[in-house]
């Protein structure tokens, strides 16, 4: 975390002196000392403090706490994203894939890159690289595809996030046209292959998740990522059964959907009608919904059931500790869609695999559990009915919901950062929260790759 | 506090920001149970994780930290609301008169209302009235009128917000209709006057800040606040320059404009011709616009200057300690109104009065220094241009602002909470800040009423 006193030019000697003193002086954390370290670093996707606030209202109550609520060490941390063109311009608003990248190898990067730095198209070692050459056990656990942003800025690099398989380097769906293309990253031009190419030729302990599509056999050529896992040595599984038996293999990759993993809760009416579009005028009051179960949901195994098979895979993998990266992913995939309860639900997905994670550390007191968000997202917690209403205009202008809580009051939520398809994400801050002060204390907001100093610091890497 | 370093280039202005901090943190155990203890309370109205984005982007730039970045000791808080007619049930958007009045008396109340409970209408006993019961001395700073929702919960009780003078108790402008009225608060109906009456027979030893227009005769009989303030010991300021010399008097009112001073920045373009209002379908992109100085705010007093004026007078009054309540009003209603470059000017306000609280608290380890904000507010740091640009309605659904940041990047500020005459605001929970581990660590989310106990705890009352 001191590596930025480098770039010190006067005064920092001083400085040093006294963080040195500092740190002499601090009580460290005795217990982790000795003491295998473990990290669990749960990412809610998009989970800024709009979303915290709403699935608190709805989940527990006003006057309620969340598991997060109860972590006791907490900051903000700061966001970084720059222009791909010209990279010593800060751009505000970051995607999944920059983000993740700087939280998985503590270098700011430019939007839709796999730990690949901006404009020169570096590859940028992850901490999962890091943490395997000293023989620590990894493992990554998702709600989305195991090869979309988030879990790949810790598996792979590409220069694009859409390069999720071999047929996507060449078409990238959604993403074409928005990142620099991955021509350089496929693997007959001499690169590393798609990000699913690299899980499948990889040494991660443990990647549970979904997104079997993209390690299907590929339509041009002999590629196919699946196979090549199992050769490479993992064990493949797509049951969530299979999650209740130890794994026979030292390598274990599971795919329990064909793309992102159904979302546990939905909106009591069809979504999205239970919008309220007052972009054309429209001036109808949203109709209250409540948050049922998906019923599909129920077909996945659920993120702390993941991570409970993760956690037990790797406390057994290595006597040294492990890094483990838990990702609750639709809180934002929800939002873009304007599905608060999707969204709300995907923050209880994390709630338990944040508990599976606490009664772990209590267990095995070495364990650091941080919790945070990539970035921001668009739902905000609004006053429904306006504190103005019956005035003119006192509406939504954006995609109005208006929730009935169990408490029995309405919560609105609005969306509104545009009116495309989907929402954008917000540049806000971000929560960070920990189970106890990482190996240097933690003093005020930090930054994204300064999260991935905190995790090297705990891990004696 | 590490943090600070950033600013490293300025060497020896960060060693000194360390230093301060270090004495500001330094393990209180010994110390504060023996020295004089005082809190500093500092809400930045409306200051949610989005406005300390923005301000810090604008500020800082996007690596940069703010001084408030720095305070080692962070939480958030949740904003509690209850409705008027049915007590039981909460509300989840707030307004300044009951989310201060949760701070000020540690109960939460309906909107609207200044110290006094849900329905059954009881006057809340506030910090100030216990700390002066206490033999605390006891201020209150605002760049708003001092008869403002967020320090008229500090100084007075009444059941209406809009109440602020004997002439509004009758017709109370923008607020009536609104909220309950406050006919029972009424003096000749034998309650104890408007919010100006109760500040003029009140025992507070300095309020500084606007609102003169409302200590003025009463068109209606002889009531005339700023009078009876005068002939109850008050010594009457309204230029800056009294600020820089000691008062006279036990008690000080400072009233330095008519209603809210003016705010610091401006943009460079008309304001709110910067803005792009797509709700009618138009589609033209926002002008880029940089933050300018409003030529008129230097007529007025800055809440650094008054902070310190007051701390001067405090610390001389009591050797018991003080409780003093420092507002940045119009981060939010510069935020109401659409003009992102006011709210960035009263963040930076906020930020030297902190400064300020800072260097006493060097000197006088019993202090306590709280950031909070009192609620959300309606403006999101959005992609400028958007994420996906070139795609049908990828623009603001609200009204946007596009600003020209010194680092040479533009910033989207987006407004879409309404298309009323001023945006809502927002449920979200808001960050709790602190220069030091309050009496009892605090661990994890805190409710507002929690942050009432918090500072009794600290002032050991
Ligand atoms: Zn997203
Ligand atoms: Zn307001």
């Amino acid at each position: 975390m001191f590596r930025n006193l480098k770039s010190c030019n006067r005064g920092s000697q001083a400085v040093k002196g006294l963080l040195l003193l500092l740190l002499a002086a601090a009580p460290l954390s005795g217990m982790a000392e000795q003491s295998t370290r473990n990290v669990i670093l749960l990412i809610g996707d998009g989970m800024d403090d709009h979303q915290i606030t709403i699935a608190r209202n709805y989940l527990q109550g006003a006057n309620g706490r969340l598991t997060m609520d109860n972590l006791p060490v907490r900051s903000a941390v700061q966001v970084l994203t720059i222009d791909e063109q010209q990279p010593e311009r800060p751009v505000y608003v970051a995607d999944s894939a920059n983000s993740a990248t700087a939280i998985a190898t503590g270098v700011t990067t430019s939007r839709g890159r796999i730990a690949t730095s901006a404009k020169d198209d570096r590859d940028l070692q992850t901490i999962v690289e890091l943490a395997a050459a000293n023989q620590l056990a990894t493992g990554i656990v998702t709600t989305a595809s195991v090869t979309d942003a988030t879990p790949a800025s810790f598996l792979a690099h590409v220069s694009n996030r859409g390069c999720q398989s071999p047929d996507t380097m060449i078409a990238q769906g959604p993403y074409a046209g928005f990142f620099k293309s991955c021509e350089r990253d496929i693997r007959a031009n001499g690169g590393p292959g798609s990000i699913a190419e690299q899980i499948a030729g990889g040494n991660v302990n443990i990647v549970l998740g979904g997104g079997g599509q993209y390690f299907a056999k590929s339509n041009q050529g002999d590629t196919h990522p699946l196979a090549e896992a199992a050769a490479n040595g993992f064990q493949i599984i797509d049951s969530p059964s299979a999650l209740q038996r130890p794994f026979n293999q030292n390598k274990v990759l599971g795919l329990f959907a064909p793309k992102d993993l159904p979302v546990r809760l939905h909106s009591s009416n069809q979504q999205p009608a239970a919008f309220l579009t007052v972009a054309e005028g429209e001036t109808a009051e949203p109709q209250p919904v409540t948050c049922v179960v998906n019923p599909s949901s129920t077909q996945a195994p659920s993120l702390k059931s993941m991570t409970e098979a993760a956690l037990g895979h790797l406390r057994a993998r290595s006597d040294k500790g492990f890094f483990l990266m838990v990702e609750s992913a639709s809180i934002d995939k929800e939002s873009h869609e304007r599905r608060p309860c999707g969204s709300i639900g995907e923050v209880q997905q994390l709630e338990e695999a944040l508990q599976a994670s606490l009664e772990f550390a209590a267990k095995h007191p070495g364990t650091l559990i941080l919790v945070t968000a990539d970035h921001g997202q668009a739902a905000q917690l609004v006053p429904y009915p306006s504190m103005f209403e019956g005035f003119p205009g006192a509406h939504s202008i954006g995609r109005l919901a208006a929730i009935e809580t169990p408490e029995g009051s309405l919560l609105g939520v609005n969306y509104a950062t545009n009116d495309a398809l989907i929402e954008e994400h917000s540049g806000t801050q971000v929560p960070l929260l920990m189970n106890q002060q990482p190996g240097n204390a933690l003093n005020g907001v930090i930054t994204q790759p300064q999260v991935f100093q905190l995790i090297l610091r705990h891990l004696l890497l």
